[in-house]
């Protein structure tokens, strides 16, 4: 049964299996104390370190383990930002990072940099936002992906490394994505990984910070990790984290090559198999195993539930699937379709068969989920253009509905009104505000923005063909 | 080989082991995902709730897990302090709680509550402590430990919580040293444990907080543990956490008898077999095993050195074992000796052989250390009480000296000096606060307090038999 989720945790590696029971029994003890229990723990804590300083590529005193990615990036920001206040109260972040980081962020005054529709962020954008704000506050810190967890877009890092370099601002990099396919490059300040996603086991974070960045641990005191992350340490997890992620590096260039080339299959094969899908995200700086697509009048839940179904466990940013009731953050940063939002990402040994697999099932499933919600067949099949003069503006009113069927109310409306009329779409729906725009541009539509409602929003379309 | 060192962690219990190596298998996955491995995952995690919830004792919806039982002490302290901030800023403490205990909740004002030479508040001082001090300030929180992770000494949680409960005062207990004994009594309201203690696998607390306790978590958001805890939860750790806590409450009632007679044999034997040795805490009201003792003239480095060499891992709270240069700060709060300290915490499972075997080797191996640093050879030895007149007031110099020689030395020069004589020590040394006048009580000489000197402190003892 393939299991397409690696980017929300990858299946256990088998090196990081045997790593863990050989842990357990040797690595029970406390590794504080003298006596011959808490020496050999001790010592494959210490192994562990370095192992795992190697692969991130810096020295083993400047890394230390957490409980998970999540502390090493609530940890790493907040030291690094209270260590910094006097430069400044901000931390500038990209807006497509991990909720874990935005959310850390947020204690401090916040810099969203914008990113393309690929979901990049530029170097130049970065650079600007590192300065005083108008009201002359300084930036504290700037954190960076690595890569994008949903569209496995890669950052440019080494160069915005360069840009707070030179504007003296510390660089966090999550490399929680990365991690398994290599060290990240450049100059950055404070990197954060998690060892789930690489293989590793649950319950083990790193975070890493160079030597001269400066650190001031906001937790209460604690002797354990230098006093940068509490607790009792999880010993047989990260001598078991350690030793995978040496293994998927020896295996990772290998592996890249054969998952880059199913998800360029996947990236090439979905627009002509599926009508109305639009794959998202970078298609060439890009990690090797993450795609992601939204699929127009489609239920992401029950999509994601067919795939389940037929045995493909996938996961999506639509805002149908969660209990936010919000497309994801990075979706809505993107400016692209939320709707039937799927994210394809391929565990290291995927077999091609399962991919073409998962080629031919798929557009059953969408045309199917399609028919049931009542979505128009597509394009080809939808009413030719009414001639005349354009009509009396119009109101669609979509209260209380959800995604997708607002913008597959307006699907049917739209063929159905003269060229030149207005449309105005009252959606109380989040997802509305993505989707109604990623519609008319699909559809060669004038999407004329947004006003506020009464109730809801109101979302202007004209009609132009 | 014996390893006698379970309060600092327990040796994994076997049912740990085999949960955790099923649950690698089946709970990898991202119990938050809806997919088959997601549920799966999510199953687990419940069905772990419910039975950490049932030792517990409380609802499984009042249980997080965390990564740690320190992570559970600051999620909570920091959770219902912050929430009743309105209602005072003080947190009110035992003087003998956890470090973990101790550094969160100085993270607001804190007030000790000081304990007996046992080791064990009284309820009545802890009430007194719960009302507004005198600049007004209230108490937001309360937290006993149910039984000291040094001396084994059992706290009167139950009486504390109801005089919490009349003041309107919210109790956390760490329960972390008894929770594989059975649930704890009373009205607490949160309750932290810790699973490498009882048996479980690092990584893994547990917090409990009982409805209608205003909590207030002030860590950045995060969806996991219902916002309590953040990052990917730890699943395997977890069900081998809950496994393990149902077996080895299964096993307490017939451990407890077996440790508890082992630790009463050694609490009568030991006085018996060494000279000069101290067996503190309560001897009743206490954990079945731990047993704690300091020995006159004996650096309990050298001595835990020794007892690793003859096969036995303990640990101790003399200063001159660990790096902070200071007796442990329970032993400081009893007032009890604290050189040639070993705790002594048998793990489920102990053979009666190998406490005997420590029993029969302990008498030499602390005669071989004293006699190594050159400590009186005891009482008897030591020369008769010369007669004559008081003697001029003689200054004992032991600046830069480390416990427990400004001891020795005093040890030494007592008996030289005539009845009625004071002698003056200068000491640098933390211990010497604690161990000087200890040696006072355990010698029958008058100590008469302490003054500060130009270096160190001056410690006042007279000569009086």
């Amino acid at each position: 049964m393939p299991y397409f989720d690696a980017a929300s945790s990858a299946p256990l590696h088998p090196v990081a299996r045997q790593a863990l029971l050989a842990a357990l029994d040797e690595g029970w003890a406390d590794p504080a104390r003298l006596y011959r229990e808490g020496r050999r723990a001790r010592l494959l804590l210490d192994a562990a370190r370095e192992a795992a300083a190697e692969a991130v590529g810096c020295r083993p005193d400047e890394l230390i383990f957490t409980p998970s990615g999540t502390r090493a990036v609530h940890l790493g920001v907040s030291g690094a930002a209270s260590a910094r206040r006097r430069a400044g109260g901000r931390v500038v972040v990209s807006a497509v990072e991990h909720s874990s980081v935005l959310h850390a962020a947020d204690r401090f005054a916040l810099t969203e940099v914008p990113v393309d529709r690929l979901g990049r962020v530029s170097a130049a954008a970065f650079a600007g936002a590192l300065g005083p704000d108008p009201s002359g506050e300084g930036a504290a810190l700037a954190c960076l992906q690595s890569a994008n967890h949903e569209t496995g877009t890669e950052q440019p890092v080494a160069e915005v490394a360069e840009v707070c370099r030179e504007a003296g601002v510390p660089l966090l990099v999550d490399a929680a994505q990365s991690l398994a396919w290599g060290p990240v490059d450049g100059g950055w300040s404070l990197l954060a990984g998690s060892a789930h996603k690489w293989g590793g086991p649950a319950g083990v974070g790193l975070l890493a910070v160079r030597k001269g960045v400066r650190f001031a641990p906001q937790e209460p005191a604690d002797e354990r990790e230098s006093g940068r992350s509490a607790g009792f340490e999880n010993l047989p997890a990260i001598v078991a984290a350690a030793a995978s992620l040496r293994a998927v590096r020896a295996e990772a260039a290998g592996e890249a090559a054969g998952l880059r080339a199913m998800v360029d299959r996947i990236r090439t094969r979905l627009p002509e198999l599926v009508p109305d899908v639009e794959v998202v995200g970078d298609p060439v700086r890009r990690l090797p195993h993450i795609v992601t697509f939204s699929c127009l009048y489609v239920d992401g839940e029950t999509l994601l539930h067919e795939l389940d179904r037929a045995g493909f466990s996938v996961s999506s940013g639509s805002s149908c699937t969660s209990s936010t009731l919000t497309p994801s953050h990075v979706l809505r940063a993107m400016g692209v379709l939320s709707e039937g939002n799927v994210r394809v990402s391929l565990p290291m040994g995927t077999a091609a068969a399962d991919v073409d697999r998962f080629l031919a099932v798929l557009p059953e499933l969408v045309s199917t989920v399609r028919a049931r919600i009542g979505a128009p067949a597509g394009p080809a099949a939808e009413p030719e253009a009414e001639a005349g003069e354009p009509g009396e503006p119009l109101v669609l009113d979509t209260l209380g509905r959800r995604c997708p069927i607002p913008v597959i109310e307006l699907a049917k409306l739209l063929p159905r009104v003269p060229v030149g009329t207005t449309i105005t779409v009252l959606s109380d729906d989040e997802a509305a505000r993505l989707d109604i725009p990623a519609w008319c541009e699909m559809r060669g539509q004038e999407y004329a923005g947004e006003q506020p409602a009464e109730r809801g929003t109101a979302y202007l379309v004209r009609r132009v063909s």
